[in-house]
């Protein structure tokens, strides 16, 4: 059950002018189910990518980043049910034959394919699977396939993740859309997951990289479910170009401001929807560390928090045992915390105050807070000026069900 | 249920000379139950002692250590139930009460005796209903009373963990007796938990914290269960001097050897019972990583895997989901790795060898491994000549039952 979030309406989601998508079913893990994603890029689209950062990068990681650094990409082709990591030479192999597929039917060099894959690690690309839907996923591609792609790339999903977000620059209208999958093994140390998005845009190569970097730092790299980064990680950022403003090429620009903030809104949702569905989770939980020296700082003091077994099951649980939030900071190893001046809250309710327990604080406070869906545990490490959020779920009974029974 | 661990049979405990133990019913937590534990140290008696390193450590460990600093030890007084953790300022003048009481009724100064509390953490210590059970503790000091004294500290412990170890140094007979409870938050950064340690052996002041430094690092400081380093944490070894050996003052003795060896026994013991009954526990994993440029990295490695919720839930659903572990290796963050290098194995079955897919591995012989109540974790790194083993248990529904319901 994810928390306060509903699956996107097909008609929600607008199409980006240079983008069609189509989707098949190969039966990779489950028959009938929809599994694989095919996305045409428009001649002109420029691309930018982050990738898991996990030493142990599955096989399509691997191809893709060295695929997109060799020419333009013209397609993606992203499978669930089988992640192709932990699959050695041969997995290498099979990631280049399901893009050499593409290639051949889509006229373009094999570089120009993007592969992706999600799902069980360690087991073989049914290869032929794949490249036997393929026909059938060309001549699907629609504009309008958006709602379908966000379905087909789920796992353990819930609910399919997607939005788009409109915004005028100059008086020109640009158009957003991004689909997101991704529920365990969520721990971005860089991206994660998988996620896509597009806009018809027109933004210079040599910033659309950057303007990806700065969004996922505000979105996708500050969420964790679990604390384990997946071998699989990526999220891509298309620009078709076809919208017709002036090409952004300056960071500094009030069109690269603009733009940002509209990425921004669109990934932090996209990220939050898959902690807001993470394995199990009964609770969405924001962790807002201030009055930190940097945000290194912060997202260690927040991160302890978020991945404290102890901390997900008391708010499982609604429990106010804030002994247990105190005990994370603690132990979060920051040099020389000064005690004196630590303030905890639960939302409003102070708990903690220059490191001793609130006078005004009362367990009905605490289990009022504790039992909403959504609850912003604030951390004041008074030392200095930087803020940093985090986004995690709870620790419930279904989480441990879920991934005991993943590959059953 | 703990995993293959036994209760102590109350005979297999061997006394002391200059260790006298009681325990008494104070109704801290739970009407009825035996909550304090008073033990008493002959005069002459020296004590070492390793503490958490959590920032928000408990007051009664602040004095504990600020005792242990101004004059010998003569009393310790333990309570389960109530942690006096994230109590303020009033937690330090309660533990120093009860302290005070101790003094009082045993003649000695309050600086001679050091608390210890172990349970919920935020509420406030009853201090009266521990010094009212005072004279009834005195009354009932006894040598005999480990096996007492071991039950007494229990929290969610489901069996208590004590045993004896003797040893002859120079034809002289000497004797080790040790208890330790923990099942939850166990991640030690320091040593974990309480344990309580005694030997009638004659060592110097000089060394006995450097012994005892040696020994935790093979033993408590290489167990985890959640991740969480407790607030309260501490491992007290004190030696009677009693037992007429020549006394250990040289750390690189023969005689000093024999001796750390023989606590290294029964530490380690200590440390894996308290993974054996870790909350929710249906197995008893090692974790161990070879092939080191150092112990640190070796460290990082292990604990990574043994705090992946992942690789915890496949271990306790007997799934040889061998991926979950590599993924783990490859988000542990070490510089450089090889993947190239890297070999994992489930017991003896190797699963990955040169950073590829083990080519005589199959399903069924993961499984085997799996299946089996006791298994074993182990990397190659490829890297160095350092190896470090650290003990975990799995993560079932019963961990989060326990720590959902907890404080109800």
């Amino acid at each position: 059950m994810a928390v306060n979030l509903s699956a996107p309406a097909a008609n929600e989601l607008k199409l980006i002018n240079g983008i069609r998508l189509s989707t098949a079913s190969a039966g990779i893990k489950k028959p009938g189910r929809q599994d694989v994603v095919l996305i045409e890029l428009a001649p002109g689209s420029h691309t930018a990518a982050v990738y898991t950062r996990n030493a142990f990068c599955a096989a399509p990681v691997l191809i893709a980043r060295e695929h997109q650094a060799q020419t333009a990409t013209r397609f993606l082709l992203i499978n669930s049910g089988n992640a192709n990591a932990g699959t050695g030479d041969a997995g290498l192999i099979d990631a280049k034959a399901c893009c050499q597929a593409v290639a051949e039917q889509g006229d373009c060099h094999a570089a120009a394919v993007l592969p992706f894959s999600t799902g069980v690690i360690g087991q073989p690309l049914p290869v032929e699977k794949i490249t036997s839907v393929l026909p059938e996923a060309f001549t699907q591609l629609k504009a309008d396939n958006w709602f379908a792609a966000a379905h087909a790339i789920m796992t353990t999903d819930t609910i399919a993740k997607a939005r788009s977000v409109e915004l005028s620059l100059n008086g020109q209208q640009i158009t957003l859309t991004g689909i997101a999958k991704g529920s365990g093994m969520i721990r971005p140390d860089m991206a994660t997951m998988l996620s896509y998005i597009a806009t018809d845009a027109a933004i210079s190569p040599s910033i659309l990289q950057k303007i990806l970097e700065v969004s996922m730092e505000q979105s996708f790299n500050s969420i964790t479910v679990d604390g384990d980064t997946s071998t699989n990680d990526a999220c891509i950022l298309i620009a078709t170009g076809k919208a017709g403003n002036s090409v952004i090429d300056d960071m500094d620009s009030a069109d690269a401001h603009q733009f940002i903030e509209a990425l921004n809104n669109l990934s932090r949702f996209l990220a939050q929807a898959i902690v807001r569905d993470g394995e199990g989770a009964t609770k969405f939980i924001s962790i807002d560390v201030q009055q930190g020296t940097d945000e290194d700082e912060c997202k260690q003091v927040a991160y302890t928090i978020a991945h404290s077994p102890l901390v997900k099951t008391a708010l499982f649980a609604s429990d106010p045992n804030w002994g247990r939030i105190l005990a994370a900071v603690g132990r979060s190893g920051l040099p020389n915390l000064d005690l004196s001046k630590i303030a905890i809250y639960l939302d409003d309710v102070c708990i903690v105050d220059g490191g001793q327990p609130a006078t005004d604080y009362t367990e009905e406070k605490g289990q009022q807070v504790m039992s909403q869906s959504e609850i912003t545990i604030k951390v004041k490490l008074g030392r200095g000026g930087v803020s940093k959020t985090v986004w995690t779920c709870d620790f419930s009974y279904d989480y441990v069900k879920i991934n005991a029974e993943y590959r059953t």
